[in-house]
């Protein structure tokens, strides 16, 4: 079934998508690198996300190099790619890939970014364009589910973002991949939430020697 | 390797492996039944656990009665417990537990209660006994290990006792069973820890139709 409402993000196995808040012009400004706890979070960011960096898909869509990993992982990274025909942001998210995607952004599909400003779509070389929507999340859906055509739509992030729309009863699945790390503190992918309101059904389960992806579909309410 | 120490417990999606804090003798007494408080506990814990209660492992080691599920599920709790020679638990799941129990109660080998008062050794029908250990985490590992034999030794629980070895890098190896449930509060199992000193190298997951088991090592610190 193609418009698929997902998300799919890797978390902790304390149950972490990110390190603490931060300023993204401290996490990407030159006087950051050397700040020490720019260099905790990027730490953590690192280990988290220490499975995607040598895949293959990861290294062509970001226009890292040539070769790379292939098997489970990067299967999954490409398949989660290329079902993806339009993807919903907050503003924060945007913010910071503002200052670290490359020119030609990594989506080259439509992108809805939540804010309360006013800003003209913005469209970046290779096939992104942002559009900023102020009417709130169920707009937002509307509008991308306009442009998705036969595929996906991604709720990309930040976690305030997914979880803004799970509560809302608006996603119908979602893909963990499991990292064995602990975050301790951070922001958590599962928070502010009603629980009791959300019925999650396993379907399918992928290891790889580094992690493990994890997908459920989310019941209707 | 024999005489590994582990941990093997049912995790939420969201990192829960109990319900909130709610005092044993209100679960459990006649009265408890009726209390929504109790209803709500129990519901969630059931959620929880509900991978485990149809398993024919399971309804065998508590005499529930004939048959029951096998499979990945069933053969996962039944290695578990064979693996086990001795466990190490806190008061409070002691407390529950000998509540819960039945007289033959589950674990059929020795079993090291964590607590602060003395208490003689407590033997049930089945060749379970109950030693009350008063001198810390420590001793109670060193006890465990000379009446381990060629198996394991399983630190049972609760949440604070896996934490404590946990923390102490007393701990070679764990397992989580994942559930497809969000609990939104309750008593998180990766918790009050020093996450930068923990390395974890995932080492084996196996998924069922219900559950997904994940298996990881505690690196050296």
């Amino acid at each position: 079934m193609a418009g698929k409402v997902f998300f799919s993000v890797t978390m902790s196995l304390d149950g972490f998508m990110a390190p603490e808040p931060m300023p993204v012009e401290d996490v990407f400004s030159p006087q950051g690198q050397s700040d020490p706890r720019v260099q905790h979070w990027m730490a953590k960011w690192s280990r988290l996300q220490a499975w995607i960096f040598p895949q293959r898909f990861f290294r062509e869509n970001l226009k890292l190099g040539e070769g790379g990993e292939e098997g489970t992982d990067n299967d999954i990274a490409r398949a989660t790619y290329e079902r993806t025909g339009v993807s919903i942001m907050g503003k924060r998210m945007f913010d910071a890939g503002e200052l670290a995607w490359p020119d030609d952004a990594p989506f080259h599909t439509p992108v809805f970014v939540l804010t309360h400003t006013g800003r003209e779509p913005w469209e970046r070389p290779g096939g992104t364009t942002f559009h900023f929507v102020n009417d709130g999340i169920a707009s937002a859906l509307d509008q991308a589910r306009k442009v998705a055509g036969d595929r996906d739509i991604r709720i990309a992030g930040g976690a305030d973002t997914i979880q803004q729309y799970l509560d809302a009863g608006l996603v119908d699945e979602f893909s963990l991949t499991l990292a064995p790390v602990l975050f301790g503190t951070g922001i958590r992918l599962f928070d502010h939430l009603d629980p009791d309101g959300i019925t999650l059904t396993q379907t399918r389960t992928a290891a790889s020697s580094r992690v493990t992806h994890l997908t459920y579909t989310v019941g209707e309410r």
